[in-house]
This record gives C-alpha cells, structure tokens and sequence, in this order.
C-alpha cells in the first residue's frame, strides 16, 4: 500500500478525493488536511464520515504521493514544501499549468512562487501524457474547461485534421460545483436555479491554459454556467482541413482512443451529461454542421474534470493500475 | 395617488415589494431605501430597474405608508420612527406578531425596541383582520408558514369543527426564497439543489406564532427544505371534532372564503406550487385519511406569505381596492 | 372592445395566450378552443381557468383576430379558412415562416396546404416589420430560436458590421418548455433535470429559418436542451467587418432599439435567463472575444419567442397598442 | 460464481440492477431480460451499456436467483414460474408484500395470480427478517414509502415506546423516480420541475402495506412529490408511550442498528437527502416537538427502497455477504 494525502480537503474537488481514494484498493490515505472546518455535507454525494486534521508535515513526509486541492498562489508553495519532502505532487490548481512565469503573472495576477518547478511540471492530460506522467515529480491537473476540449480537439490537431487558419470556437457549458464551495451571490440557489448565462467572455482564466496546450492561438472560449451540479459539456466548432468531414474526425478520434478506458466516441448521436456524471469518463460526439464539423464533448468537472483525472495520473505516478479507485 | 416607501428594499421580500408597486394603479413609490448594495440581478423575475437609495426620513415623512423589510429588532425600532413621522406602517419582521414582549425575549433572544406597540399592532392575515387592518397605524404581517397554515385552520377552529383536545400536526415545505438572499451553506446551489430536509424541529420561531393566533398550544409544526425558490405547502392533519369528516371541512372552507379574491377550496384535488406561484393565491384541498381529515394549502411564500400580502393590508390601511396590484 | 380566439390552447404557447388575454385591456376572448383535453394545471404559471371549447367556426367568424397554436400543416389549413372568415391571422407555427414551398416541403416534409399565402403572409419579427405587420392579413409568427437571434443579428448586418463572407456561429439553448407539453422520454423529469446536451446539430428546421430571415447563408446553428422550464440564450459570434468591435456592435444595437420597450441593450454585464422569464423582453449584450464580437440574447421562449410577440402583433393588426397586455 | 438474472430489467429499478450487478465481485449476470426497447439513456447515474434481451426461459433454468422488475400481476405469475425452474426469486413488485389474497384484490383491483405463495414469500425488510430471508425461495422487497418508515418504526414498536393508541402521522416526500421511466403529463419536467404537491392522500397502496408490517392500523400515511430524482424522505411524528422521549427514542434506533451496515442514527441533527442518495443506506434523525417525538428517516428510493434492498436480499438467500455490490 502506498500512502497519499491530501491538501485543501475541504472543497468540492479534495473532498471528492476523499471520497475516492477511500474506495481505492492500494493506496492509504495518510490525511485530509484542510480548511479550519469540519466537513459539512453540503453537497450531494460527497463523505460525511470525512474527518479533516490540520496540516501536519511530518505526516506528509511519510506519503509518496500528495494530491494539493488548495488555491493557486498557495499550492505552488505547498508543492515546494511537498517536493523537499520526497512526495510526489498532483497539483489541482493552475499554478503549474501554464509555462511562461511572466504569462502567469498576467493572468493570475500574482507572482509565480515557483517559477524554477514550471519546466519541470509535467500538463497531466493523462491520455496525451501517459509516458511524462508515470516518469513526473510534479504533475499540474488540467482545468476542467480545458480538459472537456483538449481531448476533444488534440488527436485532431496532431492529425492535421484543423485548418489552422480558421478561428475554432469553444463553448462551453459548466454545472455549479465548478465555481466551488464557498457560497456567493453566484452560487445561491435563487441565483443559478432555473437560470442560464455566459461570463468571462473574453477573459476567462482557462482560455490561455487551452490556447497553450492546444498549441493555437485561434482557440475562442465562452464558458456558460449550468443549473446543474456536476457537468461540462463543450460544442466544438471544427473547422475543417480541407476535404475533411465529420465521418473523417469520428474515424481520428475512434481510433486514437479505441484502447482508452475512460474516452469513448460515439458512432452517432451525441453525449449528455447524464452519462458522465459520477464518471471518469469523456464522451465524445460529431456532426458536420454547414462549414464546421462539430464535436461535442462532455465529462463531469468534479472527476475527468478534476480530481478523477488527478487520481489517474497519482496512479502513474506510484506505479499502479492507472484506472485503480475510478471504476 | 398615495405615497410609499420600502425601508431594507434589497432582500427578497422588498424587491418583490418594488416590482409589485411599479405595476400599481394608485400608488406612488417616494422611494426603495435599503442597503448599501445596489440591486443585484441575481433571481428569478425580479426586477433590475429599481435603484435603491440610502434612507431618508424627510421622504419617509412625505409618505402614506411605509413597509419595513427589514430583520427583526430593526424593524421595531424604524416602526416607531415611521409611526412618529405620522406614517402607516407595514412590517414583515416578525417585531409585531406577538403579543407577549417576555415571549418576543424567549423567542427571538432579544428585548422588544418597542413593547409599547405589541398591543396597538393588528396582526394582518388580511382575510381574517380586514377591518382592524382598515384601521390600523401598525400592521404586523404574518410570517409565511403562519400565513399558509392559518388560513387554512383559522375557520375550521372557529367553526368547532377541530377536536381541541387532540395534536394537529403541520408539516409544512417551503422553497429556498424562504432562506433570504444572504449567500450561505445552506443555500448553495449544491446544498439546495436535489436536496430535501426537515430543519428546525422543535425549535422553529414560526411555531409560537401559529400557536397564538390560532388559539392553541397544540399545534405541531415541523418546516422543510424544497429544491423549489418559490412556495410553501404545509400537510395539515386536522383532528376533526366528533362527527365531522372531509365534506364538513371543505364545505366549512368553502362557505368562509365564497368571496374571497385570493383564497381558493378546491372541490376536488389537491393544490400544487405551480398553481399559485407568482400569485397572491392560496389554494386549499381537502380529504379524508384515517381519523384525519388532511388540508393540503398552498401560497407563494414571496407573496401571499409575505409581499403580496402587505401590500393587501397596505391597500386596506390607505383606502384602496385591497387588491389593486395585486392581479 | 375587439375580438379574438385562440386555436389550439391545449399546448404551452396556447395556454400562455389564454393567461396574457385575461389581462388584456381591450382584447375579448371569443374562445380558448382545442385539443379534446381539459386544461391539465401541469406547468409553472398557467391558468387553471381556462376552459377549452370544441372549434366553432361560426364564432370564429366573429372575431377580429385568431390566434392558431396548432402544429405545422394543421395551421395552413385553418389559416386558409379563417382568413375566408374574414378574420386576421397570427400562425405561431411554422407554416408561413419560410417562402419557398419546395423548401418547406423539404424542411417539414410535408407538401405545403396553402402556398399562394406564402408571399402575402408577414414575417412578424415585429421590431423589424413593424409597417407591415400592421397592413397585414396573416402574419407567420417567428420561431423562438430565430427571434433570439435575429433581434441581434439583424441590426448588425443592416449596419454592415458583419464580415459576410465568415461563417456566423450561433450556439442556442432553450429550456424544455420549447419541446412542448406532450409527455416524451425527452421531456421526462429524469432526462431533463439535472442533464444538458445539444441535439438536432446540422439539422434542426430552425436554420433554414434564420438563414433567410437573416439573408445569408452563413449562419450554422447549434441548439440545446437546457434544464430550465422557460428561456432560449444564444451565444451568437460575429465575426465583424474590418475595423469593428464590440463597442461599435453594441452602439449601432443600443441605437437601433433605444426606443423599443422590449429590446434592451446592456452597457455591460451579460444577459441571464432570470432577467427575462416571464417577460416580452429580449436582453442583448456584446464584448469582444478573439477575433468575433461575442453577442449574448435572451429572451422567454413562450412569451417573445411565442406568444408574447404573437400578441404584440396582433396589437398592431387591429390598431392597438402594440404593448397591451404585456407588461 | 453464482447466476442471476432481472426480468423487466427496462425501468429504474432493472437498469439500477443492472447498475449493481456489474459491480458485484460474485454474481454473474445471466441476463437482463426486459421491455420491447433497448435501454435508452434517459436517466442520470444509469448505465448506457446494458443491452437487454428477450425473456428466455431456458437460460432463467441457469440461475440461482432472478430479480423480477415486472409490474404486479405478471410479477406473481413470472415468480411462479421462475421457482418451478428452480431459482430463487425476489420480486419488486408489491405481489407478495401483503397477506390476504381478499386485501390484495382490492387494494390492487386484481384476483392474485398465485395466492398460495403468499404465505411462503417473506417480506424482505433486510434489518429485520434477515434469517427468513437467508432460507427463503421467495422474498417479496418491500416498496419504497415502507422501507423507510418501517425502519424507522419498527425497533419503536417493537420496545414499546409507542402509544399504541393514538394516530401515527407519516408525512413522506418522493423523488421523481417513483414514479416510474414511462412518461406522463405527471412526470414531464413542466409538471415537476419547481413543484411540489401531496398525491393519494387516504389510497395510496402503500398505507396497508405499512400498516400490516407495522402492526398497527394507526398509521396515517400522506406522499408527496419532490422535484427532485432520488430519495425518499419521511417526516414521522410518534406518539410516545407514557414517560419516553427523543432521548429514549434516538438511545432505542442506537442500539437496535448498532451493527449495521446500511442504517446510520444520528446523534445529532437530521438527515437530508444528498447523503443517501446514491447509497443504500437508511438515515435516521430524531427530535422532540411537542408532545411527539419526530423522526425523520432518509433513503435512496431506487437503492435501498428498492434495487439495493432486493441486492442485499438476494445476497442472504445465494449465501454471500450481505452487502456484497452494495458499498
């Protein structure tokens, strides 16, 4: 049994962590470090038997691996810590996602504490880096938004299927438990029920992080806040290499995830978050649509959006079954 | 025209009080005071015209009528100012429902600002108080699960139709609205949202007032949680006196609202929220099950339960059709 | 006092023309007349007063306008019939929606019933045909989807502001009333709640529509189910001509509806569905995203996507004032 | 490995079945035989894999348990069948949950189809019948309202805190589940969705199950409808017998479920529906209010009020761990 802990427990994705990792057959959970509170069950599907202790280095220094759930800014710090410890570290936060510290400053408005770990780091889209994850110190997690369109849109990058010149919109749509656990105007119940909206239209944090790792600056987001909990569905406006259709990205995508566990591409119709939802799964959809081919792609945010893909890529990490605790 | 103001015209309650007076055919808003926010377009069918200004009494002296918003302990104090600047006053606080100040201490863990008038206070379940409303300086409007429960037991005690002697549980549902606009655990989406819980068992602040205005200590009162922003249906479970059944109580009902504009007796079925959200209605259904003779009550707990029924009492006070706006 | 009927009240947007009638200040209801059912109250704010009558075509023939709520074909029919009845017609059906009757029996696969009404009738997107609504016999009432869009849209292309030979991405989503009151495995509580999906990509018979009230074909159109019960957003990304940005695309709009009252352009911020259920109102904001301008519009798919502009046109046909009743 | 198959396998509770038996470390799934329809995706948390099969009773001969999923009276006539071929059986349905052929008949409108097993069927309240339940051919599962009251009720009666003599109020709230895949105007997302009533109040067919399994008449038993999908929770208002309070009672369920696994008493506070939800355990809250003592019992209606119990049952009857597939 190897020994994991987690940081920041007290949130949506540390606590579906908890949730997780006590279903996991070899890995022991050292501790749920977090917040000053206890674990109020607020949420639909999340331990009430969760007990968080207060941080305790000492403890963290006998784990192999720890899974940090704690706010940019703070986590590089922690990562820092964690490493001198001899842990390896899956940082949930954006901290290590972005590769320009400079960019980074830009966007998060904070200087970056770690610069010097941001070449180590290794993006853990677990399905495009398998081989870097299992060999990394220090992974960064991939955002939510950024996951739902990246394994949506890389195997058609990678085979030239894109026409690289044409603008490629992403609009997503995300459930409530992606602005996280602290309670807000946004997040009152009278405020996201029976209701629907786009925000950050041209200013969204995840746009860079996709832009980056898509490897194209032609990425337009708009993310959109569902009445639901759990759930990211992204329409994908493809445009087309030339002579390519929906018939041939369908075929890419089939076969670049026909072995992968948790992708799978429909041969018609299209996903619905309901099919993912509690799953660590990424669904996949194509049509032709006028000039476009689209795709649709949808995960739930609290697992291949977060912490199920966090937990894959600790399994590559300590050498287990890369799928062991998410089925 | 006749002149009004909204002191604490932020929370639900005032808000909804704005958008009902901006359609009022004889009323003219001098003013929505409240807090220091501006309004936030943050539920459902409110509305995001109404400017909200800081309080001020040279305006509030200008005025005909004024409705308290405000929380408790607040509203006796801005009553007796109102009062003095020779105002009418409606308060939705719960500062004038009781009687008794010891109890008020008890209940609300708080000298009364203002014992003095507790007595002169009319306690504005409109139907049942229409000409001491008409009356009235000071209306104390009923809370909303009182609202919902004793409109549908306050003729069937009046009418000797209820065996005294015997419990009466009330088991009453109210939608998240009921929790206020203040963002918290509680009414996070994810806490709210495919949830449903009892809370206040035993400890319930509308209990005593129920209990006093429908002249018995016996009634038992346990509220819950709906996944719903408007409404409130409470199962009421009437021990019926010696004799009586179902077609006694609905026929009783019937008879003691034949006239009444907001109040509906189904002759069969049961009410639902549906039908009276979004209006100032309470539908009451009626059926026998085992020694019980079972009142299912339905209001808008935004409107019958609150807003829409102050301005019922209001409209009484300054002379007005009791329903203008209110249709 | 002028006369009307509804044909078809049984449905969703039947039964919201029953509830704005009621309130309508110079509009007699003739008659609710429908499918064989009663009115089921099995919907958020319908009226449970309505009755519903068998057609009854001699009444007809009194009134000044009809309303038909049937489904496509059916309505042809009855147009032809009612118009012979010297009544005025508002279809909200798709019959007179399109011109080409070749189309129309490609998109509805159906041949059209009455195509010589196909160049006379209207196309009531009232902001935008004002004048002839008001001459007109028949008016095809907008689909819901194509209102959202094109109060945005138009203004932009009149103006020249849209790069026309770029393809114009409009991601819709609708709430479930949209898919009518007929039970379905779609519309079932446990398929709707809590889930999220797009459908009909590349086919749904709204495009046509857009296409050519919106005079290009370079319109692609995703729609999607949300778990709403009322309210269409669509995110709608223009890609502007040389020079122009967000603010020159929300001037030319501000200026183009400044003096609508049901049009209302944002300074800032973005459009939320709570902003206009249960209103006629279609909000619309604008910012820059990439290389589109990114224009967000929502609108209450029953009410300025169905019967509120419905009823807004009728206004105008029998020389009222075009906001009766609806507000 | 043991052999199992469901009959009916195309409603929630087959598809829940199915969800669970794919999990099991020791059941094979023979087959999951059902409805005319592949297994649409129309529900959250179901599986879109299953595919279902035409009922065949040679492979039926193969198992040593079969799970009916059928309505009542093909239950009772598929369960004689099954135990001809030789399996064990338990039925979901309510064909066997009540003695009295002549009580059946009229509480379900049907001549029983196999009276003669309904003395031999035992009712399969796990906690509470575990030992006939391991020797047993026929288990009937005991529906969803009852589960939860009667597990909550009966260790009271059972110890003699109950004043036998008066009324029992059993106040219980349904997800949307219950009632049931197919769709209807009830279960249409426009009729549940932000709504809430009571249904069959004084006939629901679960009063004199409850009643019978109770052992007392007094049980007064009112449903309701939640919008939400999942869960039942029931607000029970006990009489006490002479000198018993909460304390008594909470001290009582304490120790009664000391060592279960799938029924949790709270010591404090009151559970909600979002921690049992998606689990197959029982959540008991207790409380005094007034001159009753409230309990308040929360469970999944598709686990433990139906799929899970019969899992657990069939667990006992095939001589493997109890809670095998269940945690």
């Amino acid at each position: 049994m190897k020994r994991v802990a987690v940081i920041g427990a007290s949130g949506y994705t540390g606590r579906e962590l908890g949730r997780l990792l006590r279903g996991h057959p070899s890995l022991r959970v050292e501790g749920l470090f977090g917040g000053r509170e206890g674990v109020a069950p607020d949420a639909p599907e999340l331990p009430v038997d969760d007990v968080l202790e207060r941080l305790d280095w000492s403890r963290i220094a006998r784990c192999d691996g720890v899974f940090l759930c704690t706010p940019h800014a703070t986590s590089a710090e922690l990562a820092v810590r964690a490493l001198d410890a001899g842990t390896k570290v899956v940082d949930l936060s954006a901290d290590f996602r972005l590769i320009d510290p400079e960019q980074y400053r830009v966007v998060y408005q904070h200087t970056h504490p770690a610069p010097e770990l941001l070449k180590e780091a290794v993006y853990g889209l677990t399905e495009h880096a398998r081989g870097a994850v299992a060999k990394a110190r220090l992974v960064a997690n991939p955002g939510c938004y950024p996951t739902s369109i990246l394994l949506a849109l890389r195997p058609l990058i990678d085979a030239q299927l894109v026409d690289m010149n044409a603008p490629l919109v992403c609009d997503a749509k995300s459930g409530v438990s992606g602005a996280g656990k602290n309670p807000s105007g946004r997040t009152h119940f009278g405020a996201s029920h029976e209701n629907f909206l786009a925000y950050g239209v041209g200013t969204h944090r995840h746009a860079p992080e996709i832009r980056l790792h898509a490897g194209t600056e032609r990425i337009v987001f708009v993310p959109h806040l569902l009445p639901v909990f759990r759930g990211i569905l992204s329409t994908i406006y493809v445009p087309p290499a030339a002579g390519v259709n929906a018939r041939n990205v369908a075929a890419c995508l089939s076969e670049r995830y026909r072995d992968e566990r948790f992708v799978r591409v429909y041969e018609r119709g299209m996903p619905e978050l309901n099919r993912v939802q509690m799953t660590n799964e990424c669904h996949i959809g194509v049509a032709d649509c006028g000039p476009f081919v689209v795709v649709v792609s949808a995960i739930d945010n609290l697992l291949k959006g977060a912490s199920g893909q966090a937990l894959q890529n600790m399994n590559l990490m300590l050498g287990l079954d890369e799928s062991a605790g998410l089925s």
